[in-house]
């Protein structure tokens, strides 16, 4: 069995099971099984073990899991393991405890293979073999200088591929690619997509190389960005927490904003509508044709929002083509205005009995509607961007509330012009 | 400079430009730049080369690299190409091509290193050595048996923690982790991100190797099938071409379906309007609260629904999970919605001067509202994969739809009651 799915089963399991299972493992998989566990079993296990055993899953844990498992733990819990981790492991997840949330410096891992430029291949090999075993990855090595200065870059490939006389110096990587502690994670998983990598080397303001991001990492990194994307565009406050794990007051908490903010904006185009009140209170007909109006106009904009948003989110669309985007929305909501417009003076000439002038003022607005839409929905984001906002905020809900008024006040200015109302 | 960053550099030139840098490339970077161009440019440079070019080039290129490509070229480019390739490669570029598009088979690479059973790690690594160069990747081996049957996996650093006198069959891991030829790319991605794994064998039916996929490839299907939701999930027909490269025809196809049938849904609702015309003729003002019902109960059901969709697609929530979120979606809608109500009902009351009747009934319909729309949209999704439909269909705009009908009809069915009108 795989430690994940040994994990998966512990969840499973009520709590006293859970431990004597755990206490089961082998020393080996421990650790690694304790790993894969989610926060509130872990706590658990963390209060049932003795000291002793904490002693022994803390000295096999990579340090990555340790910072990722106690930045999610009380205060009390994180004081007991601290006190059972050895002096070096301490020290350093102490520290990267206090990289910011997000940045490279909190997703990396000390477990590194440093190799030295004078080295042969067959002693770096040779060295490799040695330190291997507790290392999150031994395919990159990361050559470095005084202070641990970064200054090459090899994997084992070239390792293999050479022979064992060759220097190091002469086969590493001096072009490397690296990022800084700083560096926030998505932007390292944009690297990763970009250049196809096993493994970054994360370095400080002064070149040291303090720790490694491996792509496993990476992959939750690109789950847990893209799941924020989707909680934004849809006016959620990001929570890291999974659906079944968060209780509903925090659900409450990080829906309310957002909900509260849009509904204050609608009750702003419900202002606007009663300007128009005279004219609905002479032909209330036209009331039933706002939702289809709105609805429609919401839809085509927030299309064309989140094209832009996720254009931008994989590096595709930057601010520049803010020209581009816009011409291209322009002529794709002047096809789909036209053809979503036609279908509806259609279908009016058939209900509402040959009334031309009716389905005339709803085809034209519901036209403009669309063209309104897909424009705002297309520029939004990138002006956002420009704004230094974040674009996944100008989606769906927010253009919908947008498009909403905007729509109304083209639907009544047409109604009031052609009918002869109000 | 990185191959990648020589592609996007080759792409950002004229066409005979582009052609004289390409040409400039030394041999062996030159495949893996051609890999990292747009379809488009690679095209352009298939047409301008020689035969002589092409034929190197496609001796260099990886398998999956080669099929990605022709996948997207004319067929008498492909022609062209395959007329260049060797035999073994076209045999197998054919055979690639003959698997379903979103299967591990098309994703899968043939470049991999297999190992027998009876060699002594010596031997394995002697063996790595000597083929490793033109593999996609040295640090996963696949030890085959007859007719190439599947029998083990062993990785690098195990070879090189051994010593090398030990036989493979003694370290192999042979409780191995392998897709189908035939398995989703989705399906291909979960895997890789629940075990942590840096490449997956893929094998047919009778378990024998034909290829392999590695991780830079996963974050690829990765990144695809998050904007094939974001897509879905805002009523478009996914594509997987890259919105700026895409004509303004298609963009419009895509979104035309999605649409047509929400307007006519949008019609629907407006049906339902029409039966409450008279309520609305009495007190016209009742309309004015329209546009902030519905936004409100739009809002409230497709935040439910991402985060029900979202927990699906990483495989947090199931079908079984049904009842527990209706549960929980149901607790947290009675707090947001009490929130939502309370702060209109106060809003009412200022700006209606004190129709405390009205600011009651535009409340509860609110209140109202956003429980269905909550229990709604976190059902929907989850109805959705049960009827085996796309759950990602149940998002936003479908929800909005539902939603407006529905909050409507208790909108004015309240109205009617409470106010002694229609």
């Amino acid at each position: 069995m795989q430690e994940v799915d040994i994990a998966f089963f512990i969840e499973s399991l009520p709590s006293d099971q859970a431990l004597t299972i755990f206490r089961m493992l082998d020393k080996d998989i421990a650790a690694e099984v304790f790993a894969n566990l989610p926060t509130d079993r872990m706590q658990q296990l963390i209060t049932d073990i003795s000291d002793d055993e904490l002693r022994s899953i803390m000295s096999d844990l990579m340090v990555d899991d340790a910072v990722d498992m106690l930045e999610e733990m009380p205060s009390n819990v994180v004081k007991r393991v601290l006190k059972h981790t050895g002096v070096q492991d301490r020290q350093l997840i102490n520290q990267f405890l206090r990289y910011p949330e997000f940045s490279a410096g909190s997703i990396m891992t000390a477990e590194f293979i440093e190799l030295k430029r004078q080295m042969s291949v067959g002693e770096a090999i040779g060295h490799i073999r040695a330190v291997g075993e507790d290392k999150e990855t031994v395919y990159t090595c990361y050559v470095t200088g005084q202070d641990r200065t970064l200054e090459g870059v090899i994997t084992v490939k070239t390792l293999l591929l050479a022979s064992d006389e060759q220097k190091i110096s002469d086969l590493m990587e001096r072009d490397i690619i690296s990022v800084r502690t700083n560096d926030d994670q998505e932007f390292v998983a944009d690297i990763f997509s970009r250049y196809d990598l096993l493994a970054i080397p994360v370095v400080d303001q002064e070149n040291r190389l303090v720790g490694i991001i491996t792509v496993d990492d990476v992959l939750d990194v690109i789950e847990e960005e893209n799941t924020e994307d989707f909680e934004k565009m849809s006016a959620m406050t990001p929570s890291d927490k999974p659906y079944l794990k968060t209780g509903i007051f925090e659900l409450a908490k990080n829906r309310i904003g957002w909900l509260l903010v849009l509904m204050v904006s609608g009750m702003i185009t419900g202002e606007i509508l009663g300007y128009y009140e005279a004219a609905f209170a002479v032909l209330p007909i036209l009331v039933t044709f706002i939702p289809m109006l709105t609805d429609t106009g919401g839809n085509a904009g927030s299309q064309s929002s989140t094209l832009v948003i996720r254009g931008m989110a994989v590096n595709e669309i930057t601010t520049k083509n803010l020209l581009t985007v816009l011409w291209k929305e322009i002529r794709v909501s002047l096809i789909v205005g036209f053809i979503l417009s036609a279908v509806n003076f259609i279908r009016l000439m058939i209900s509402e009995d040959g009334d031309w002038m009716l389905a005339l003022t709803v085809s034209l607005a519901l036209y403009a509607t669309v063209v309104l839409a897909k424009t705002i929905g297309g520029a939004l984001p990138i002006i956002a961007k420009k704004c230094k906002l974040d674009p996944a905020l100008m989606a769906a809900p927010l253009i919908t509330t947008i498009v909403d008024a905007c729509s109304l006040i083209i639907y009544f200015s047409i109604a009031v012009s052609i009918l002869n109302i109000g």
